[in-house]
């Protein structure tokens, strides 16, 4: 999976290293987006009580996809600086994201449809659960239509967004709220 | 695993990308097939009591199999579009996902005949997977001589088998007359 | 892991495939004595008790040992064929199953030492358990020595020893003579 | 991961393997140093009773810091007597680990200032386990200082470092004292 390899020596390794700063910039924005995807999907089979053959296959469609995700890392990685290859692999690279978020967004709300989420959890939690899942649908959408005309900030874009789903903001402001309100914690 | 390389720049990326079709083909029929076995794996160790010695040696056997798929993978993608070569590779992985096939299928007789099935599990439940088993046998048997007249007919059919292995039709019908008998779901 | 290649168009795929049998053969030595590894250890860990942080470092050893393995394996592959190389890659090879058996015999004896395996097994059992993790010392050592003067049959002598650690005939014998005195299976 | 690779046939084999010195060098440090870790990993979980979201960002960023490691490891064993990429590269290997070593120091405090840990744990071990993850920081922090004089002395400390946290001296040393005292076991 780790795509790095050791520049030559002729024209000096550290430099070297330096130019290769759009190999790391992929490869931490697709590290971070796996583990986004990886906590949304533990807390997807948390919640779960039982699995069906659908719910299975449609884990399957979201496994494909981010099994997938190291090959537009590496053409993002490879174009970066060539402006029509760059923009092409920003775009793949994008729609790969969007797949993610999307197959991880249909998984959730199959569960919930067809009953598969374990009985003590509340519709509220379950709706809020679906909410946090939409948003980033939204902005690798509009990630995808920017990268057409700016792809290294819509590359800029996918990094803001897994760290906006990996850094549990609202996590951080409800738990300094239920304290406020005298929660044990 | 991901044999999957950024084309050279010159002559176009996009062009590039498309000549490299049948990597992406050759990949997507083995994730498939890969996920298939993986999903008929885990229906057969559920079902499971205890394995006993051989019943693991059957269960590495058909690792095996398993594990050296992306070499017949890789032969398909590199020579399609090469007749002899490709005849071939077709041929060679259609052998390959045959042997997966055979030994899950053995595996589960094997369970069968052992009695190592949970006691719980009904003889009709049992003769049923049985027979769930053994289409795709006799479907890579047909892939694997049409392969040798029609290559990439062949290869078309193996997805096939993979996506009809995939997607749960039985399981779709089954349901929805459960619930037409007024199920619980 | 997987270091199989596709061979070039010129001279004949099926011609350059044979060609490549020094590497199915070294791959198929190294699955079959890692799966024999596997099943030796999945027996260890099921009858351990508890771990303590001693038995961490020798498993932790063992599997640096067959972790490293495809280095070997890899050589083997490359070499075959050219006398002297050959040589040292089959030595290197033998050097390296025979480390992998040794930490594993030694991962038992240690647990065994130290009261680490569970109290319900008799010590014949633990006895007959460190009987049957010798023999293939002995034989890797054997095969060592005979990898200097003929080292294709001390590869041939590696994929044996691997087969008959994985092939359960002494299973089989004790299930027919339990049969045979009326035992429940 | 396995980065090793089999010298060309030209000037001997044995010679060119000896050659490869560094890469071997390399490898086992990093095995070393992961195998550590993994066992520092393992003791923090075992003690943990639930996770909150911030553990689970927290234990993220230490696998992406273990994920990232074989690039400087390949670093290493490519500029290994280089003098100027050699000093570089050791450098950027002892942050690394500097940096896996920080993120498991501050899960642990996490852990214990956020009562994550088992209720049963005594104050007494839970100091002593974050004194435990302590020691490594401050070397790999001297390591650092050190490479940029002497590379391949640090790379050496990096090796030691990771058996003295491997061996397990306390461990045997208390294990001693236990019996001394006439313990169980």
């Amino acid at each position: 999976v780790l795509d790095l390899i050791a520049p030559p020596l002729e024209g000096g390794v550290g430099r070297g290293l330096l130019d290769e700063w759009p190999r790391y910039f992929a490869y931490l924005i697709s590290f971070a987006t796996v583990g986004a995807a990886w906590i949304a999907h533990t807390g997807i089979t948390e919640h779960i009580d039982r699995a069906d053959a659908t719910f299975l296959r449609l884990n399957l469609l979201a496994l494909l996809f981010i099994a997938v995700l190291p090959f537009p890392t590496r053409l993002m990685a490879e174009y970066m600086g060539e402006s029509d290859a760059e923009r092409l692999a920003v775009t793949i690279y994008g729609l790969n994201l969007l797949l993610i978020s999307a197959t991880l967004s249909l998984l959730w709300r199959y569960a919930a449809a067809e009953h598969l989420i374990k009985a003590d959890r509340s519709d509220e939690m379950v709706r809020e659960y679906s909410r946090r899942l939409t948003p980033s649908l939204g902005l690798y959408g509009a990630g995808i239509v920017l990268g057409l005309f700016a792809p290294r900030l819509a590359a800029f874009v996918y990094l803001l967004v897994a760290v906006f789903l990996l850094v549990p903001i609202r996590t951080m402001v409800r738990k300094k709220r239920t304290r406020g309100e005298g929660g044990s914690g």
